[in-house]
């Protein structure tokens, strides 16, 4: 363990993909420590960030990497936070800032009270709603969070410091911070975020194991691909996402269910009225909540 | 009933909405026609489409819009084409030359094969696979199909000028024609299309029925505005698809909920390799059939 001799000055990013990029530049842009030091498991990924300039250097060892470091920001694949933390109580100084972007928040903190025995005053868990199909350091750029919500989830412990200090940092990084409970976090991000993924990945394997689905890919049209196009997301961020947040998507998954077995009841039994009803309160509430432009009146000859 | 005196000179155009109006334009961009006539119920839309230019005139009434016309597009809603029918047979030419650009196709020969006794050999079916949630003669464009699918569905007794006609129309609007089978048009596009829509209609209206809605939408990220912008397509339109074509809808959510039911058992057993499983085949078979880029390999460090 190495004391911190200049604290506030070192920072450390664990995982060199496109968030922890984006948020290392960010970082060195708005001058939010004096050295921002990268680390990950793929020496290609470390070589990319210093190559990329989002980096001032690259560590070679997790161990090293942490040395000396006064905040660590854990942007690893969601169950691989708990070995990142690991690394942190044998080898970062004691009273680090510790944050991560893991898309579900209630797993990251029963790692922590599985690691540190009890929260860290000094965590504060954090998620980037950003995010892209495209990934790896050579996507990242130091505004991917301009203009985004930032949700921090603080525990009961967590220092009003730690919490003001990581709000300054998003800020800087562009973005807009929000607090939230974690189980709250992981509940409202299952439906708005892990179940449309469920959704679009379940529709292209279903698709995919007809019959004749190369016709029937053929014909998809542009909604199809709009639809679809988060079930280009990687494989392994969404399996751990999966089984990080199982028993909100569950909830979430059969919610659905629900749903779309009673408009497939009003579908079977032909009723125009309650089917004009439920696809008129979607786009009402689609353009009421998300503020886009509804489209006009509905006129005669449209097609798709 | 009149006699078409100057035959292939006069196109109607029923209906003045997006795609009415467009093909419409692109008709008379192309030189298809000497006249381009057009009507719609809505004097809105008829004096839209003069002020906008897509037609050369437009008819006061359904009957004086058909008389003499040596081809007409019906381009009304779904569930409004066998009236439109009805007074192609009461006041157009004999022999006219008939198409449509409804979603489903099995429905419109229904309708054809009720009003007019046997389907007529001037009759073909038409679907372009170029749709939009704007709607209405204000944002019709005659470029709108060019480099756009169009399926046509002839039926046994379509004659191949009719056919050979309607090919030409599409291909000088830009479309690429592709003839299929009524009853299999309707089964791909129940899949690609109008399960989609419906799966997006149901997120949704599932998501504005929770409690916090407001909260829940404030989070919902770019993948979601994406999944969700086909809910906010013309609610008429869908419910006349849902209704035209019910049976292979509901065989499409069928399938749909059962693929469903298969990735929410992966996920409650945990199966982090069935899971991984399960994504990864989504995205190869997105990649593969769109041929969209697929992402770079895993990285440690994405996030939404």
């Amino acid at each position: 363990m190495v004391a911190a001799t200049v604290p506030q000055q070192v920072a450390v990013v664990v995982g060199l993909g496109l968030i922890g990029g984006s948020l290392a530049a960010a970082m060195r842009a708005a001058g939010c420590a004096q050295h921002v030091r990268g680390y990950d498991l793929a020496s290609s990924a470390r070589e990319q960030a210093l190559a990329c300039g989002v980096v001032d250097a690259v560590a070679p060892t997790l161990e090293a990497a942490l040395t000396g470091a006064a905040i660590v920001v854990v942007a690893v694949p969601t169950l691989a936070v708990e070995c990142v933390f690991e690394a942190i109580r044998d080898h970062a100084p004691p009273g680090v800032l510790i944050t991560d972007v893991a898309s579900v928040k209630g797993s990251v903190l029963d790692a922590a009270q599985r690691v540190f025995g009890s929260l860290p005053p000094g965590l504060v868990p954090g998620h980037p709603i950003a995010g892209s199909e495209r990934s790896g350091v050579g996507a990242a750029r130091a505004d991917l969070f301009r203009g985004h919500r930032v949700i921090l989830t603080p525990h009961a412990q967590s220092s009003a410091a730690a919490v003001a200090r990581m709000r300054e940092i998003w800020e800087l990084a562009g973005a807009t911070v929000v607090c939230m409970d974690a189980g709250e976090h992981d509940r409202v991000l299952a439906l708005t975020s892990h179940l449309p993924h469920v959704l679009a990945f379940t529709l292209v394997n279903v698709l995919s194991k007809q019959d004749a689905s190369e016709e029937i890919f053929r014909f998809a049209a542009g909604g199809f691909r709009d639809f679809t196009r988060i079930a280009s997301s990687d494989p392994v961020m969404w399996r751990d996402i999966a089984l990080a947040n199982r028993a909100a998507l569950l909830g979430a998954i059969d919610l659905y269910a629900e749903g779309l077995a009673g408009l497939r009841a009003v579908v079977e039994s032909a009723d125009a009225a309650a089917l004009h009803g439920a696809f008129l309160s979607a786009r009402e509430a689609r353009s009421r909540y998300l503020g886009t432009l509804s489209a006009p009146p509905s006129r005669p000859g449209e097609g798709e």
